[in-house]
């Protein structure tokens, strides 16, 4: 077999390097670029930096956010394996409420998915929290509606759902009114978990692992 | 906001019809259609389609394994997060040995990643078992290496490492010499976890989703 790089400092500095010069992160404001940077790097995909939207104070409210303590709600258990707990700057909690026991009775009983359910779940921890979607489009769809009926606002809204049923219209109904709420969103059917936890991480931590 | 869908059974009729309409899913072999139709699901992009590669014989062997009983090693926790353990045919354990407190010492003493001392740990669960990989090449050139050294064999290897740094290396070797191993792989940069857990579900259980 060939050789292949194994030192992880390198590796990271190599990856990152990568990014930065197929990306062209200069176009980017300034607090987003570690943000796009870990996005990009999750996925393996250089051209979502074009599909990327986010309203201006996303990177500070996120930041402040995770700093001030508040959770961080997912909408899935893989989003919350992939958030790194060691860069989380309060211990802050991670909550998924997908699998709890009373989910698919109120699922039926709005006519709606178990994510969209799950999410009902979030009212208590909701106000000023880190959101990260990174499967499932109901789940967006209707903490929106939440929000609209009056509910609690997270501090951001990070929206990575993906898929070919509502994925892209969810994202795009974010970017169209995030109802006072902070957003980064990925538009189009791509995202996932894996950026979705890229996400807070970099909200978190931004890009600890660049030693340039 | 516009009406969006609610019911679980049409999103996924829906998606999968997607899949099958744009994917034109009949240019491949039969039974690794649910496999791609539920790869191209979890990342929301048709044209990955065109960049998979496998072993003749890999969806069989991979079913007959978790038929019978063997493990699955994952090289991250996202991927044993994302795999569904209800499709499981015969509660096969899934094994994460990346946060084992000897990982570090033994990264360290190898000069590679702790992903790739990770898969050290694999060696008393890996004959005949079903490894998906969804993070780190250096896991799998590593996993490659051991089995040329006349480790104990997978039955098959899911090859999905993401990014930069020897992603599409690792792959392209693991395709041009699968070490006696079936596989399934995605060329290039990108894969990632979401990918790694499809695999796994789709040899688990095919498409039970799919009632069109």
């Amino acid at each position: 077999m060939r050789p292949y790089e194994k030192n992880p400092a390198s590796i990271y500095a190599a990856s990152f390097a990568t990014v930065r010069k197929e990306a062209r992160l200069d176009r980017f404001q300034d607090d987003m670029r570690p943000l796009i940077t870990r996005l990009i790097h999750a996925c393996g995909m250089i051209e979502i930096a074009d599909r990327l939207v986010w309203s201006f104070n996303a990177y500070t409210a996120g930041r402040e956010a995770l700093c001030a303590g508040k959770p961080i709600l997912c909408d899935c258990e893989m989003v919350g394996a992939g958030i790194i707990r060691r860069y989380l700057p309060a211990e802050n909690a991670v909550i998924v409420t997908l699998n709890d026991e009373t989910v698919p009775a109120r699922a039926n009983e709005i006519g709606n998915t178990r994510s969209a359910a799950a999410v009902e779940l979030w009212t208590p921890h909701l106000d000023g929290a880190v959101v990260a979607i990174g499967n499932a489009p109901t789940a967006l769809f209707h903490l929106l509606e939440l929000i609209e009926a009056g509910g609690p606002k997270p501090a951001i809204i990070l929206g990575f759902p993906v898929g070919f049923i509502g994925a892209a219209e969810s994202k795009a109904e974010l970017a169209r009114d995030p109802r006072g709420c902070e957003f980064v969103a990925l538009r189009g059917r791509r995202g996932g978990s894996a950026m979705a936890s890229a996400a807070v991480n970099a909200l978190a931590a931004g890009l600890p692992e660049d030693v340039q």
